[in-house]
């Protein structure tokens, strides 16, 4: 005999997640049915269906938003002449968590992994470009990761933008080389992001 | 700005599970929104709500079904005079997964742990006796984990039940000292299993 029919569904959808083996999932979906009151599980229930039903990426900048433009974008106290380049989501929300960063940003949706496939039409980096040649961006801060791949989309934006007027900095190596933004502590971003430098 | 509050609720959800941390609850709520159809999630909600709905215990046993009683108790072909007495159901899942055991299980829904404040009347021992003293059980045996609370569950019943005539076995300790059942190896079990004895 195996766990019941009900159980083994969510069993099944937990270790469907990154990270999470069978037996963690049965873990899981255990500590739903003996620890979780039916309200808690509702909640849950509607926050998944919701997530993908309320969000979408904001046209400007790619960022997660629930409204047409991202609350970063629609804000008018940022300084929109400034525009971080992030691999991914969870980047900028670990940048716009310090505080202090007051521009907008461009989220790529990935870096550049030749020996996984992912070109340069896998990010959005024509949508890059479009809002550079629009001419009201002065300062493009590459903020990819400390890795081969992001080490290798920074190269290729610089140099499709070298012809472009905007000037190109990029976060300081105060990131250990190899890691991810994501998993950094906050001050090593924050150095990371005050010794920024001009990108030759 | 923090993450759309559409994310930070399913964050929310997924960090209020066992072992999951922030950081993790954020890269399980990204990957919902960015690796999951509409198809996948509803399926997962639908499996979250029902696992409350659907399930409950067996009123013999104690294991988790969705009829009134379990398939095992519910099985004529299973010795209901052999009853194996476990902590939780997840111990049951394991044994059963192993295909040698034909008799039934008494599912205890914990140990008994004093330093944590968890008494003999915390958990089903009245259901066992009851079943004991309805004389129609001939072996029990104790499938406690092999840790100091097992044990302790493991003597206290062993002196509650000497007096009726059933005989008392505890599977051998080729489990690791220290370890949980649920996380042993099959052949492990299957030995701890076979070489059962006489509890003294």
């Amino acid at each position: 005999m195996d766990f019941p029919k009900s159980l083994l569904g969510l069993v099944s959808n937990f270790s469907s997640l990154p990270g999470i083996g069978k037996k963690t999932a049965e873990r899981l979906a255990l500590h739903v049915y003996s620890n979780m009151s039916e309200e808690v599980i509702e909640d849950f229930a509607k926050n998944l269906v919701n997530v993908k039903k309320n969000l979408h990426h904001c046209k400007v900048c790619g960022n997660l938003t629930e409204t047409e433009l991202c609350p970063i974008c629609g804000d008018d106290t940022r300084d929109s002449s400034q525009v971080m380049v992030v691999e991914n989501i969870k980047d900028l929300f670990v940048i716009e968590r310090l505080g202090v960063y007051q521009g907008v940003y461009h989220v790529l949706g990935g870096a550049i992994d030749f020996s996984n496939g992912i070109g340069v039409e896998d990010i959005d980096i024509n949508g890059l470009i479009e809002r550079v040649k629009s001419g009201s961006i002065n300062e493009l801060i590459l903020a990819c990761n400390a890795t081969l791949e992001g080490e290798t989309t920074s190269r290729y934006i610089k140099a499709l933008l070298d012809e472009f007027d905007v000037k190109i900095t990029r976060i300081a190596h105060g990131l250990p080389v190899g890691g991810d933004i994501a998993y950094a502590d906050q001050t090593t971003v924050l150095k990371a992001l005050e010794g920024r430098r001009k990108y030759e």
